[in-house]
């Protein structure tokens, strides 16, 4: 509608989304701000060839605001993966509100991010992230029918669903690499009892295993001492447990150059995200002779009981699909072996074969 | 739904878009792409208060996507206070198609884009702008119902509109700073004569003023001087000649220290976008005494008609709401002067109260 005008932009130091390192591809990048509330969010769309964009919503006090948009940009593609790869029709979306949720948090505030959401018309679907819970998600769920995981429509707390695929997951690597189909009597040392590793022990126990735990919480491992006759290690030496299975669910970045020479054990599956400090520390684990079960393949059951819950608490369908992460994690085993590859390579390789056999954009 | 994370965002030198100078507010801001076609758009939402953003799309060969984003935010912004101003329901928005129109621009492009328009379900209403024809925007229409000024719903070429406007502010000024009521002898020195400028010179040749015209495409000089009688001159001195008024309709930042100055006509009236090299140019005009229609305020029709249309080539309230534009431009020119303010201050705190009287948010 301008008949004739002039160019005017000028220069400023300022890349946009498109140069980020972290941009590949993203097919929509949302800065959203609302000026009564002070809401900044950025909301990641990475990839929605399977479904609508799904992921959660982190609230962090992020240094700056390139950081909030790198972290986005990384969780959003890491999300296109993970759900591609545990069968759900979803795509990859990830949401980052830029605030201290220790003293930023209002409802307000949790409001106007549901607008922003609702304004993508469910492109995005929302959920409980790092400094987001599920009570929250009941106040973005006021605004947005895009929230899920809130105490109305979800199975409520997520963990003991990643706790069950990360036990099938355990059994998987263990019937792979130990040619066993009953854990009893194998060892494994657990790092990290938070929602989830309490959950994994607790199954591995009653299924007969030996437990080795370890948290930074002491009150934790007492109980985990006390109910399953667990032992106890510091957390910082887990890894080097003489066992059958090492199942890291604490921190990330675990498994680098200096703690794999140290593993004993001859499986690596658990639920902590980004376990392996760079990509060549998957090779690493191969060439020393360690099955490593793929972070994202194996920790799915949280995304997938929020993805699928049905009503009324229903969780027949989240209890197949988290019981399929073993046969998922089976068919990486057997691809990386047969093509002398380390499994986190198979596992995004079978992730972009179903994406690319998706129909090219909705 | 990460139960255990680490916090791995590492700091890259971009900045987001929330900390570019021309953030300004916006409501959201868009980066969309699209892999196959390559399309990479941004659409900046700055203002729904008054309803959804409606501005133009822009295709051009930007320098990089840093002065896209610089454009994108500085038009949208614009749109917001046009909108307002000519009392519209509408917000301010705009799109940009990081492209050169000559070279890139093919149908699966435009559809692609059209795809991003509708992904915003409406909040965002998109148009013809330089690089983009009402052509385009019937291929975009075809992702989209939220594509305007198509074949099929607007009235086709908007440039009628904008004459009209500028022909009923021309005389709005008239009236207010000649005390009269017909054009007849006064003397108009039309800088431009693109689809616009030739329409007003119609228009003021039918109302019996005298023309002189200027353009660097002779042969439209040639026909207004073989139908109109018009006298010419070259473009660049259209502003010293000796006329009553005084209307730039070809590139902007015409009026600044150097042009001022020069100016013997006791008006600037006209069609041209950004007239005002700087702001303190405003200021500079009220101290020569020259009265100044606000450029956003004046070349409104354009937008009035593409947002108004009626079906079946329908321009009633179009006509109506254009013709209304003399009214608003009276109603600055009197608040300036009882304010001694420069005319397009007022223009934009006219429609700031509007904003700021319509609901917070939508």
């Amino acid at each position: 509608m301008n008949v004739s005008t002039s160019h005017t932009a000028h220069k400023v130091n300022a890349a946009t989304a498109f140069d980020h390192p972290e941009f590949r591809n993203h097919e929509q990048i949302v800065f959203g701000h609302e000026p009564v509330t002070g809401l900044k969010t950025i909301i990641a769309i990475h990839d929605t060839r399977l479904g609508p964009a799904a992921g959660g919503c982190r609230m962090w006090r992020y240094a700056c605001n390139a950081d909030a948009l790198t972290d986005a940009l990384r969780l959003s593609r890491g999300m296109t993966y993970k759900n591609a790869l545990a069968g759900l029709d979803l795509g990859g979306g990830k949401a980052v509100i830029i605030a201290d949720p220790s003293t930023d948090k209002t409802e307000a505030l949790l409001e106007a991010f549901g607008t922003q959401v609702d304004n993508l018309s469910g492109r995005y679907l929302t959920a409980e992230d790092v400094g987001i819970s599920s009570a929250d998600m009941d106040v973005v769920g006021r605004r947005t029918t895009y929230a899920l995981g809130t105490s109305r429509t979800g199975l409520g707390d997520p963990s003991p669903y990643t706790a069950l695929g990360v036990f099938e997951g355990i059994k998987a690597a263990m019937r792979y690499r130990l040619q066993k189909d009953d854990p009893t009597g194998l060892i494994v040392s657990v790092q990290g009892l938070g929602n989830v590793g309490f959950a994994v022990i607790r199954y591995l126990h009653k299924a007969g295993a030996k437990l080795v735990v370890s948290d930074i919480n002491t009150a934790s491992v007492e109980r985990a001492v006390e109910s399953f006759g667990a032992k106890s290690i510091v957390p910082t030496r887990a890894h080097e447990v003489d066992a059958d299975i090492f199942c890291p669910c604490a921190l990330g970045a675990g498994l680098n150059s200096v703690t794999i020479p140290e593993i004993r054990a001859k499986i690596v599956a658990g639920a902590a995200n980004n376990q392996l400090a760079t990509d060549e520390d998957g090779e690493r684990l191969r060439r020393a002779g360690i099955l490593y079960a793929p972070d994202y393949a194996i920790n799915a059951g949280g995304i997938i009981s929020i993805a699928l819950a049905g009503p009324r608490d229903e969780d027949t369908l989240v209890r197949e699909k988290t019981v399929a992460i073993g046969d998922t994690l089976t068919r990486i085993f057997e691809r990386a072996d047969a093509e002398d590859r380390p499994t986190q390579v198979v596992a995004d390789e079978l992730a972009e074969e179903r994406l690319a056999a998706a129909p090219l954009s909705r």
